[in-house]
C-alpha cells in the first residue's frame, strides 16, 4: 500500500506491506485523512515519532471479524492498555502504556489501510458523510471541553485562536447555547464562524499588554470589546485558549474572570515566561483539555448540529502527503484531507 | 496609637491617631497580629501598598454599634462594595472595587486599633485561645481547597512548601481525612507535620529535572517517593503548590497525576518559564485558590482538629515591629506575632 510516512529525512510516500489485524483489532480501507496541526509538530521532531502520520480518519473495515466488516467508521487515537489503574477507572485516554494513531508507537491513516483496536472504532451514521466525518476526532476534541466544563445556556465564552481546533470548539460551544465571541487572525475564518452566530475579532484589536499583565480593569476593558454585552467592569467566565502561543495565554489570563475557566487546549510545547499570580488572585480554574469522547461529536454531525465542512481547505490524492502537509502548513490554512 | 507603618523609607513604628468607626463598621482593640510572607512582600513593593501593615488579627470590639462591643473577634480582609455584580453573587472575596485590610486601600492591624466592615467581623469561639485565633486568616485560606476541591477521605495529596501557609495546607488537608505528604526544606517544620501523621520529604531529595520536564515515567518515580503507598507507575491526584517557586511549580507538574487536580496557592509574581503542555496531555485542573472562609476554620480550631500554636515563633512588641518583619523574613522562620 502507499503510506505517507515520517522517517529521519522528512516526510515522503513510500510503499509498504498493508498491515494485517491482530485478534481484537479490525482493519479500515482508508476514505479520508485529516491533517492536523499535530502532524506538523510531528514533522518539526515533536514526540520524536517516525512512521505513517496521521490519526483523523473515515474508512469502511475491510478485515477483522465478521460482524464488523463493511463498517463505515472513524476510530479513537488512544490504544489503551485495558489492564492498568487508569483503564480500570475508565481513564484508557489516559493509560500509561497506551500507543496513539500515528502519533506515538502506532502507524497512522494516512495511508491506503490502517489497523486499530475494535474498541476504539465508532460507526458513522448514515446521513454523515465521509468529508464531515473525518471531522470526528478533532470535533471530539472541541467537545471535550463540555464533558470538563458546565457550559450553560447564555454563559459567554471566548475562544482564542481561529485554527482549525479553536474554530471547532467555537462551534461546539456554540450549539451548546453559549454566547461566544472568537479572536483570531484570519478573516476568512472569522466569517465561518459569523455564520453562525459566533461574534469575531481580529487578534490585533486585543493587544493583552494593555491589560497590564493580567486581570483587573484593563482585562474588563478587553473583555468589554468581545462583543458579549458583558456588565461594566465584568470579565469572561469561560475562555479557551487554543492559539498555543504566550500572546494568547497572556490575553486568556487578561480576559478570564474572577472564580472562572481557562480552559488549555493546545499541547504546543513552547515555554511561556509569564507570571501566574493573576490566577491566584482571581482564583481561577485552569482545564487542561486533550482529547474528547467520539460519540456526541458524530451525533452533532449526524443532527447537523456543526457542518464542518466548510472548514475543508482542499482534498488532495494520498500521493501528494508532502504537498498536502506543507500547504497545511501556509498561514491561515483551514483543514486538508488526503484520499488514497 | 502605635501603628507599624509602611512608608517610602521602610517599615517603621508610628505615632497615628486612633481610627473611628464608620456606620456599619467597628473598631477592635487589637490583641494579636500575625506577620504574613505578604507583608514581607509589601515591604518589598509588591502591590505599591503604604499605610498600617497587617492582615492577620484577634482583637475585642471597643468601638462600634452597642450589641458588638466586648465582642472577641477576628476579620475577614476583602472589604466588598456590597452593591456590584460580583457582590450579588455571593463574590465578595473578589469585589473588583475591594479593599483589602493593610494590603489595598485599608489600613491595616499592625497597631492598637483597627477599623473593619461588621460584616467581615467573626466572633472567637469561646475556647479558642488568642495564639490560635489569630490563625483565622491564614488557615481559612489553607480551607479554601476543601472550598474548592472534593477532597475524599483516603485522597492522597502533596502539599509542595512547608512555609506558613503549606503547613496550614497540610494541616487541613490531613484533618480532612487526606493522606498527606509536605515537601519542604525545614525539618524543624516538617516534624511540627509528622507529629500529626503527615509523611515529610526534604525537598532537595525531589528534583523536577529527574521528571523530564513534566509528567510520565519521571512523575511516577518522584510520586513513589512520596511514601503514600501509590500504586506502581501512579501520580498524586491533588497536588498543593504553596513554594511560590518555578521549581515548586515544575515539582507539581512532574508530580500530578492525569486528570488531578494542582492547586495554586501562592501570590508571588515570579514569573514561570515552562511549558504547560503536560498539563493539557494529562488533562490536569489548576485551581487558583486565595482566601477563604472564616467559619470552618474557626470550628476546626473551636474543636481542636487543629492547634497551629506549634506554628508560632516568637511574640514581639508592636513596638519592635520593624525587628519582628525582619525575623518573620529569616530562612525557616515560622509564625511571629506581634502584640499591642
Amino acid at each position: 500500500m502507499r503510506a505517507v510516512v515520517l522517517a529521519e529525512g522528512g516526510v515522503r510516500v513510500e510503499e509498504r506491506p498493508a498491515p494485517e489485524p491482530g485478534p481484537g483489532w479490525a482493519r479500515l480501507a482508508v476514505r479520508l485523512a485529516g491533517v492536523c496541526s499535530t502532524d506538523l509538530q510531528l514533522r518539526r521532531g515533536y514526540m520524536g515519532f517516525r512512521g505513517v502520520l496521521g490519526h483523523e480518519v473515515v474508512g469502511v473495515v475491510d478485515r477483522g471479524p465478521p460482524g464488523w466488516l463493511g463498517l463505515r467508521a472513524t476510530a479513537e487515537i488512544n490504544f489503551a492498555c485495558g489492564a492498568c489503574a487508569a483503564c480500570a477507572r475508565g481513564l484508557g485516554r489516559h493509560c500509561p502504556t497506551r500507543t496513539v494513531l500515528g502519533i506515538l508507537g502506532a502507524d497512522g491513516c494516512m495511508a491506503e489501510h490502517v489497523v486499530v483496536p475494535l474498541a476504539n472504532l465508532h460507526a458513522v451514521p448514515d446521513g454523515v458523510p465521509d468529508e464531515a466525518a473525518v471531522f470526528a476526532e478533532p470535533l471530539a476534541a472541541a467537545y471535550e471541553v463540555l464533558e470538563q466544563v458546565h457550559v450553560r445556556p447564555g454563559t459567554p465564552a471566548v475562544v482564542l485562536g481561529d485554527g482549525k481546533l479553536g474554530l471547532l470548539c467555537a462551534l461546539a460551544l456554540r450549539q451548546a447555547g453559549a454566547r461566544v465571541a472568537c479572536v483570531g487572525r484570519h478573516a476568512r475564518k472569522r466569517a465561518l464562524l459569523e455564520a453562525v452566530g459566533v461574534t469575531t475579532r481580529p487578534a490585533d484589536a486585543l493587544d493583552p499588554a494593555t491589560a497590564g499583565g493580567g486581570g483587573g480593569g484593563g482585562g474588563a476593558a478587553l473583555a468589554g470589546a468581545l462583543g458579549l454585552d458583558l456588565g461594566p467592569g465584568e470579565r469572561v467566565p469561560l475562555v479557551v485558549e487554543a492559539t498555543g502561543s504566550a500572546d494568547g495565554l497572556a490575553l486568556a489570563i487578561a480576559l478570564v474572570a474572577p472564580r472562572g475557566t481557562l480552559v488549555l487546549k493546545s499541547t504546543v510545547a513552547d515555554r511561556h515566561h509569564l507570571s501566574l499570580a493573576p490566577l491566584v488572585i482571581d482564583e481561577v480554574t485552569v482545564v487542561g483539555s486533550r482529547c474528547g469522547p467520539f460519540a456526541p461529536a458524530l451525533d452533532a454531525l449526524a443532527r447537523g448540529a456543526i457542518d464542518p465542512r466548510p472548514l475543508v481547505e482542499r482534498v488532495y490524492p494520498l500521493e501528494e502527503g508532502p504537498a498536502a502537509l506543507d500547504h497545511a502548513a501556509t498561514s491561515g490554512a483551514l483543514k486538508v484531507l488526503l484520499r488514497p
